[in-house]
């Protein structure tokens, strides 16, 4: 596809839409991008700044895109594969829904936003893992995800004190993993090996993958995520536009588009379990109210669906700085102007993020580069 | 200086060499490094790779100089001024030294390598920091460091089991501060403020680092550290001049070769005391056995001497990552032959560095990308 090929909105289309081509179509800015976006090479950066001086930069490739597939705005490359990690737990939750797993268990919005989550092992977010699990029947034996300390430092300096370990419950991703597990004991599957690439729950993911972003898959790079699943590599422009119809899913087949409107309203509920105390994605959510869902994952990678204006978000730092993440997500909302300036005024410092020293003093800043837009 | 201008052999001079030129030389790949360095405009990177994939990237700065200036290999801008942090930490003990103060405290090796170090804050750190402090009369009200949770993920734990907080003797830092406060209390300055960019004990360490990278440093940028002294910003390649100055102190006045002798001893002579259990300065000097004296900083920023070859060392990663940081140190290290094949041999997971998940399976790994010195 080139530049000439563009749409009757003067767009350039984004993974050929509707369709489901092979590898999928080549990424251009369209013209509506034009006050927006940048040239295909040039990375937007975020700057640490110490003191009268810029200490360390971050570079960020990055695009927004709607759900016919039009890239409004791009910087960087946006067609090079990317493995979105925990930023796509939404799409990696349909089958939870699809499947009738979530109503055989009368399970409901929060433990659909739990699946949804990379949650910071606080006591709500374990508590509501272990009580879903123990209405599905599971025990945390079946969790292939390993175990780890609280992201919370006031939850894991508490379990310290009491001498527990940390169990799968506590992991980031145990939400996630109780969706996958409740997915393959309702449909009969056996337990043992869901995390590996060709059993049915990873399959499954995968053919959604495939049908939301409108890439082929098969020959995609993978790799094996933190919590031992398949992560694969999708070109960034096809994660936003994945993004784009999760805001909306108006093309989608009807039990898609009724999984992602249920997706869609869990994540952007709750946003207390999608993370919890002190994180970005949380504290976004909580002021935008509804009018943003988002969700980092690891190695830089952030994404975000704008339900009102039907847009995707996905961005990827190139050296995975999740500080960096952060700012350039949080620059790329405000410029869609999805939330007011009064909500953003609840938040100031994910727009500008202080950085304070040892002993408290404030000695620099994280913020946007010059040439975002504003 | 342009890069006709070079010396009998066949070398760029770096910063002037022994004289003391405002705002130092240009820097310029001199032939000797035909064989290591690359153009300005190329920083060498670090990739993290996961499954099939590279997921991330690190640029890296960086060059290798001699004790004469020559710019032997280079790697990236290495003119701007980059915040050397705690990587000079060998540099800001030079007053401990020349003022008489270790002497005249009857301090010896430990206490000076623990000058230069950025302890894990392990109990042999913080009890030497405490018993220097009592032999001295200072105080931890004294220190203006601020507190730190111990780097070292076992100590941290055991005083929060113990219920105890943490002091400004965990501070990784400790060890400079009291350096600092011996100092200070040696001369008779008063001890209030003396992390302040003006009080003697700073302006001291300016006029150290001036005259040990050939800069006038009176309008360089500079920001306030973690542990609450000025960071001065430095190019590059004036930061590994000064390294080999103190690999080959030749041509330093008596006074300060001594002293920075001294430190080379003591800092090559306790890998321990730099760092601690599991880091990677301490690691790479014990397997060096004196060969290399190395220390990072925060932000990306690395240094190491090769007293043998009269060299010098310094790299910043442009994004501030850790993680990239000692890849890239290790691979300028190696290319440099210091280590033997058996002394890498014990710590190959320097060179490349494994990624485990949760579950401890290798999912990726860091490694210096194409085009680096092997």
């Amino acid at each position: 596809m080139s530049q000439d090929n563009q749409d009757s909105h003067g767009h350039s289309s984004c993974c050929g839409g509707h369709h489901h081509p092979a590898g999928g179509g080549k990424l251009r800015p369209g013209e509506g991008g034009a006050d927006l976006g940048g040239p295909a090479d040039s990375p937007i950066t975020v700057e640490v700044t110490r003191g009268t001086m810029v200490e360390s930069i971050h570079r960020a490739r990055a695009c927004i895109v709607d759900a016919a597939g039009h890239v409004l705005a791009r910087w960087g490359d946006i067609e090079a594969p990317v493995y979105a990690r925990s930023a796509i737990k939404s799409l990696q939750a349909i089958p939870l829904v699809e499947t009738g797993a979530l109503d055989a268990f009368a399970l409901g919005d929060e433990e659909l936003a739990l699946a949804c989550s990379s949650h910071n092992g606080e006591a709500r977010h374990t508590g509501l893992a272990r009580a879903w699990a123990e209405r599905v029947g599971l025990s945390v034996g079946d969790y292939e995800c390993g175990a780890q300390v609280p992201y919370d430092p006031e939850t894991a300096a508490d379990l310290l004190r009491r001498g527990e370990a940390p169990t799968a419950f506590h992991n980031n991703c145990s939400g996630k993993h109780t969706g996958f597990l409740t997915t393959a004991m309702h449909k009969g599957e056996r337990l043992k090996g869901y995390v590996r690439y060709g059993h049915p729950v990873q399959q499954r993911i995968l053919g959604v993958l495939e049908q939301m972003t409108g890439q082929d898959l098969s020959g995609a790079p993978w790799g094996i995520d933190g919590c031992s699943i398949p992560t694969i590599g999708i070109p960034l422009g096809a994660i936003a536009y994945a993004m784009a119809r999760i805001a909306d899913p108006i093309d989608l087949p009807d039990a898609r588009a009724e999984a992602v409107t249920r997706i869609a309203r869990a994540w952007g509920g709750h946003p207390f379990l999608i993370a919890g105390t002190g994180t970005f994605d949380t504290a976004v959510m909580e002021a935008a109210e509804g009018a943003v869902l988002v969700k980092g994952g690891a190695e830089g990678v952030g994404c975000a669906v704008i339900p009102d204006q039907g847009i995707g978000i996905a961005l990827k730092i190139e050296d995975g700085a999740a500080r960096a993440r952060e700012v350039a997500m949080a620059a790329l909302i405000r410029a869609t102007g999805a939330l007011s300036d009064a909500q953003w005024a609840r938040v100031p410092d994910l727009l500008t993020v202080p950085l304070l020293n040892r002993a408290g003093t404030r000695v620099g800043e994280l913020r946007p580069a010059a040439g975002w837009p504003r």
